[in-house]
């Protein structure tokens, strides 16, 4: 089957998927959708954690090792900050800087995210499109004990040792959909729409939150199909399992599917979980999500492209 | 004798005296005025040569092969930013960059110049008081056969290729000294000032021309000695024989002092040039000026300081 494919996605997890959808498509029937809301200003530089990650991955730079940042990363930078007395809660590696300092650069001098992504991904040999959720700032806010948190400050800063309780997205209701981005999920020849496997609270939530990409989804003919980011009851990477039982759910890919029942037609979760309960309007696929290797990304890809092409009506 | 010293200088060359300065005198007796008209917005950073360099050397942070810039430095940022096809004419190194970016966000933030500056040494353990000449912007430019090119321009780009006709310091009649330098230069237990082995072009003149710095030399009782920048016709690093002799004048220590004229008691040249023809109101000393070692710089700072107290009047 073909027609163009429009995947969301947060940072590593997300990451992994999109760069598999991108080895397994050609280049002009992928639009990835990225969460912006973990995006922050530090030290005077436009940070934009989930859009580096899935440059990295999809450049082919990120680091396998460490899960985040750039592959053969050099620390100078920070060793050096911190002998200033400077910031260092954030850690900036002296080739992801590069990002930050043209990122911000441009940004100054009037550019859009959208136009300064674009230009990145030009720079490292991107052809799938990458776009922001939004070019307006939106900032994820988490409520814990402590009160509302930036989410760096949960994230990075404590390490996200503070219970949640709830999530908002500052801005969100003001920001408009990157317009590619809202065009890409109104194409008449869309094939499939992919909710990668990231953090649904901090990263697929943001990204549904900005006014029209819930209800462009929604108005699609095209199936909508989620992938866990929960596989026995954890999280691969990141705060997703933690936060779901803090907040009373339970920890499993079913509860994701619950989660965005009202959007996805389709649910895949992992080989090693067991199939949910039926859900009304919601098929389970059962596949092998863990992608350990650049070939489990493009295999799992491949799968989740194939159950959305069973669902077409 | 005691009492204090005020230094004028640029980036390496005068940096080593100033440190050697720094070595030989007590913390409070030292007061460093440094050249910002080779300052300038890059990426979207503040960077200040000549004030990273005097930091850099009075911190024993120097890189003492390269010659300018930190020691251990890396280049990944540079390495990166090539790939994303970012401005890479100006050499950034990964350490050297934590300077940059904690300075521009701290001045994004409000402070001044002279705060950050301050903050910065205090970080680095550097006790003498190290003065940007205004906190106000100067830009210096160059004249040359294609116009007038921004000293970066001039500098690092174009590596001083362009022959040079005349210079101006943008901004500088309407800059405020530095007023901690101000009242530097007009201390009533002012031992002497001295003018370090800089370029006379483009290190010095660009102080002397923030309004009252050259008045407040003048008026001052104490001793104003300056040391040769030109050992046997050469510069030991950076343009000021080529630009003297672009500008039809004598390449040696007597034409730099015959050019602060007007403001010297003293000057110290090279031990291994002739001494100069008499010059009215100028006493010539001779000294071993090349500063290869850290004992070289202190040595200096030491023959320097004794030969303006012979001046005392």
């Amino acid at each position: 089957m073909t027609g163009h494919v429009v995947a969301l996605c947060g940072g590593v997890g997300g990451a992994k998927l999109a760069h598999g959808l991108a080895s397994a498509l050609p280049p002009e029937e992928l639009s990835i959708i990225v969460n912006t809301g973990d995006d922050f200003q530090h030290l005077g530089l436009s940070i934009a954690p989930d859009l580096d990650s899935v440059m990295y991955a999809l450049a082919g730079l990120s680091d396998p090792v460490r899960g985040w940042g750039r592959r053969k990363e050099t620390w100078t930078f920070m060793e050096a900050l911190r002998g200033l007395g400077g910031e260092s809660w954030f850690q900036l590696g002296d080739g992801d800087l590069a990002v930050h300092v043209e990122r911000s650069w441009r940004l100054a001098r009037g550019a859009t995210l959208s136009e300064v992504t674009a230009h990145l991904c030009r720079a490292l040999a991107i052809t799938a499109r990458v776009l922001p959720m939004s070019d307006d700032p939106v900032g994820t806010r988490v409520l814990t004990a402590e009160g509302w948190l930036d989410f760096q400050e949960y994230f990075v800063h404590q390490q996200c040792r503070p219970a949640v309780r709830d999530f908002m997205f500052a801005g969100a209701e003001l920001a408009r959909a990157q317009p590619d981005a809202l065009a890409a999920l109104e194409r008449r020849d869309l094939r499939a729409i992919i909710i990668c496997p990231s953090n649904p609270f901090v990263s697929v939530e943001p990204i549904l939150a900005v006014p029209g990409i819930r209800s462009a989804m929604r108005r699609s003919h095209a199936p909508v199909v989620a992938v866990t980011p929960i596989i026995g009851g954890k999280a691969i990477k990141g705060p997703a399992a933690k936060m779901m039982a803090e907040l009373g759910l339970d920890v499993s890919g079913a509860a994701v599917a619950q989660r965005y029942a009202d959007l996805i037609d389709g649910f895949v979760i992992d080989r090693a979980d067991p199939v949910p309960a039926p859900l009304p309007g919601i098929t389970f696929f059962s596949a092998a999500t863990l992608m350990s290797t650049v070939e489990d990304r493009r295999e799992l890809a491949r799968t989740v492209l194939r159950a959305a092409d069973t669902l077409v009506a």
